[in-house]
């Protein structure tokens, strides 16, 4: 082994290249998880065949009025569906499999994925009467299965939930690596590290090209272990002594609740779970095997009561604030079963995600001022991340050795700074790969070439409504939502455009109208100075003194409010 | 000074204890800034006499639909317009400023601040055309002032503005002590560190009562001083060499704005300001003599082009990635003057403070796409926070030495802890006030009582209109903002209840009526149904036929879409 390393390489490595010269291209389309946080998806293509690498969805921003999800847009994959060999899923968290019921209402493409990764698709199948519909194969770590041209090795990774994989997949022109959502814990809880040996095997016989999660490529060093997590708790619940302990974290966090659910265990507590993500998850862990000890110490929540505080270990959901979550109705005295008292030890184990602090600084005033102790944010390592560090990139990239580097998972600023880690260690620059959606990555011998793009992007889902929310809407629920709406309301004659009626005045969102009067009055006599000014020649065709009633309207309201309403006029013909 | 003390201390008390007996009480009425961010002000009141420290506002948070502006409740100033001798400021923020023109309509109360403070008080009054209502007395640091039986003297305090102060408030019942906004930095730019020999003195002399500001309770250690920006800056300016240097950073910080020019007259660079508070703000500090040097080097925004990149500095505001900002409008290749490049070396001089994470990642995704290097958030240390730290917020707590304690200045969790702080350095736990706002804290020889609460709260800004956006207004503006609304109009006889026009479906923010057609047919056909079956009973008045097509259009649309638009039925009677 230790003789002649760097020539192995030379010779290995020469007849490649004149191999290669043959090979076929490689295409990959991200359509999702690029500038972007969430709805991961990305598209393989070689020799005509494509697999589909995850399908999330992600939450609408502020923006999005009452927007329920987002989620990409499908248009590529049906037109390509006569290609598409299958959908290999990574894990099981939201942002890579929270589009798949849109997808498979697209196209019924069969599903590859591990077991937790399998229950937690299932799931939420039901929840769309969707499961029958579905084919979910199950795969396992190193068992390589074959879609189309391309073969595909599941990797095993670290994760914030178990039986996450990252994938090799080797193709015609060259093994494609992509890690997943990945971190390297060296000592996980209930699990083995992530699989460093496979990736540098890969990176010794070739990467063709790897694509690495970049969510925390912006934090310096190493994360820690989920391990330690364990190791807070432990002298937390020592610290909490005679009080009932409360531990909201991630329903999907399975590591953590089994560390959880041993340190009750030791420490003579009852485990209650309240929270219906969170008690569906802990059932179906159990019932696959990734939670294996203490099922006999978890109690009903109507149970609770009949224990001291002391001896209870109350199990939530609502870390990141979400106010109808149990910790929220908790946190404001109005939760069914469970009071807050000075004699709660509670612990938020987790870190707000961007735009979720103010929600858990809402909760965490409420919970203190009934006077509960409180753990929060970055106290006592009550939480870790689940992906890696700059240390642990670059270790990924050291291993796997690729040729060519695609950042993916993260905003601009994150692929940035992953690009940046790569090139330190040795990625030549002009072979990574600053991605964005929609774009084709054709890679063969030559290089990389970027090809006409394809369509990608955002899919608004609203209610039933998959797409059909377009920017008029939007923008009209933008508008309502900062200074309401002023409808002006009139009933005209047909044949001579007399008013019969109104005009009327209505409001939502505006003034309060019995407060305002004179203005409304004011408002009404506008409307009506017009309709009687205009109407002579136009009384055939409204729009002209609808949209003059709409501009004499606004000006007056501006005027008297410094506001501007939606000002819609309504004429009625009889 | 070395021998007794403690027996001195001994014999001071005792006369002074009898003496205490006959004192009057003083009451502290905090009216904002207690369980909230912002909007700062207090009343202590004592032998009738009342003094107002600050007059903030705060933002509105995002339930708060279109509203501009949240101020304080006035209704116990109003209420009390004959004992307030005067408003004090500690310093010239917006959370400390900028609801005094509202107050100053409720009651035009003389006010008492420093010469920046004023200036930029002054700025704010122009701006509401009130600059001539209003009497500004400039204060000075260590010089007493009189406000009916109180003596108040200002104290030098150390904070990211100019010429803020802390006050101690010499009433006939004892000494209340308010740091206002500070922080304990030893090394300050052009400046002087907070006067902790004057805040010890007082705490010799004994002290009744002392409020602190709580804003970085939560965080330990001491916070770093203003000067190791500069060091990083100088850095920094190394590093960018020949490229264009371009700083964001808050328009009142002058010992920042200082510190740049200093560093770019070093580096033989000119200086562009652009922002229109910045430009303000830095010409009014030279003109008060709070930046001294090197507005030689200052040029115009059209000057820029005739010096080579690496020859400028240009600062600007928008570190909070506000989307009207000189720098998004850069981000977003939009700005009127300038064009970011590859030779562009941009440093956002803040902390993104919660709720502005996203806007200032899009800002600096931006930057990065157009090829410029960025340094952000904690990167190299540029940007120091203006207020204490746990440990100076125990050195202040052990300097004064307070009877009794009030946290001040931030939400619960923070008050928490600085109250926790206070305990743990020798404070008595039953002499800490978890206050609140409208609560009035009595203190006399025998502790603190709460007397009844008075009037306190948020009062909304909205165009023109204070106070007058009622919860009815919020509550339609959110469900607007949510899936828009659908409006059922419809024209009837008076005398008969015959429908003789519509009904009609207009609709705004719901899906786009063109796509849906059928759907807007289903509508209206349910509410003619309704209208039909009802309106021999119901015709004379309208009230109950209009909720009951409410009730049926809403099923209906719920049905097919999922959404639950708001439905307003409106009836015209010819």
């Amino acid at each position: 082994m230790e003789k002649t390393n760097t020539k192995r390489k030379y010779y290995r490595r020469k007849p490649k290249k004149a191999a290669e010269a043959k090979k076929p291209p490689v295409r990959i389309i991200p359509l999702g998880g690029l500038n972007e946080i969430g709805k991961n998806m990305t598209v393989i293509e070689c020799e005509g065949d494509m697999i589909i690498i995850d399908c999330g969805s992600t939450f609408p921003d502020s923006e999005m009025f009452g927007i329920d999800l987002v989620i990409p847009d499908f248009t590529f994959i049906s037109e390509n569906a006569d290609k598409v060999k299958g959908l290999v899923v990574t894990h099981g968290h939201e942002d890579h499999i929270g589009s798949i019921p849109y997808l498979l209402n697209t196209l019924n493409v069969p599903i590859y994925c591990t077991k937790l990764t399998k229950g937690l698709i299932e799931n939420k199948l039901s929840e769309f009467s969707m499961k029958s519909v579905a084919e979910i194969n199950e795969i396992k770590d190193d068992e390589p299965f074959t879609l189309g041209c391309m073969k595909i090795v599941p990797i095993h990774v670290n994760h914030s939930i178990p039986d996450a994989v990252g994938l090799a997949v080797e193709t015609p022109a060259g093994t494609i690596i992509t890690t997943g959502d990945f971190k390297i814990d060296l000592t996980p809880p209930n699990s083995k590290p992530t699989d460093l040996a496979t990736f540098s095997q890969y990176g010794e016989k070739g990467v063709l090209a790897l694509l690495s999660d970049s969510t925390n490529a912006e934090r310096g060093g190493f994360s820690n272990s989920e391990r330690t997590v364990g190791m807070s708790f432990e002298r937390l619940l020592k610290r909490a002594g005679d009080r009932r302990v409360i531990i909201a974290t991630f329903a999907s966090n399975i590591y953590r609740i089994q560390q959880i659910l041993d340190l009750a265990a030791d420490a003579g507590r009852k485990v209650c779970v309240s929270g219906r993500s969170m008690t569906k998850n802990i059932a179906m862990a159990f019932e696959l095997g990734y939670l294996t000890r203490h099922q006999d110490i978890v109690i009903e929540p109507e149970e609770v009561g009949s224990y001291p505080p002391g001896k209870i270990v109350l199990l939530t959901t609502g870390s990141q604030g979400e106010p109808l979550s149990a910790l929220s109705r908790m946190a404001n005295s109005n939760h069914r079963l469970f009071t807050i008292t000075p004699q709660d030890f509670v612990i938020i184990s987790a870190t707000p995600i961007p735009g979720n602090e103010k929600m858990v600084t809402k909760v965490v005033n409420g919970l203190l001022k009934l006077g509960a102790e409180v753990i929060y944010e970055n106290m006592y390592d009550v939480h870790v991340s689940g992906h890696a560090y700059q240390e642990e990139l670059k270790l990924m990239l050291s291993l796997v050795k690729p040729k060519y580097f695609i950042p993916v998972h993260g905003e601009y600023k994150h692929l940035y700074r992953h690009a940046l880690l790569a090139e330190r260690v040795g990625v030549k620059k002009e072979n990574i790969v600053m991605g964005n959606i929609g774009e084709v990555y054709r890679i063969d011998e030559n290089g990389v070439t970027v090809e006409e793009k394809v369509t990608a992007g955002s899919v608004m889902v609203d209610g039933y409504g998959v797409g059909d929310v377009g920017s008029v809407v939007l923008r009209d629920r933008r508008m309502l939502s900062q200074d309401g709406l002023v409808i002006v309301v009139f009933t005209v004659a047909y044949e001579t455009g007399d008013l019969l009626a109104g005009p009327d005045i209505v409001s939502r969102g505006f003034v309060y109208v019995k407060e305002s009067e004179a203005l409304i009055t004011e408002a009404r006599m506008a409307a009506r100075e017009v309709i009687e000014k205009y109407h002579d020649y136009y009384y055939k065709d409204w729009t002209v003194i609808k949209a003059k009633i709409k501009d004499r309207v606004s000006a007056v309201l501006y005027k008297r409010t410094k506001r501007t309403p939606v000002v819609l006029p309504i004429v009625m013909e009889i």
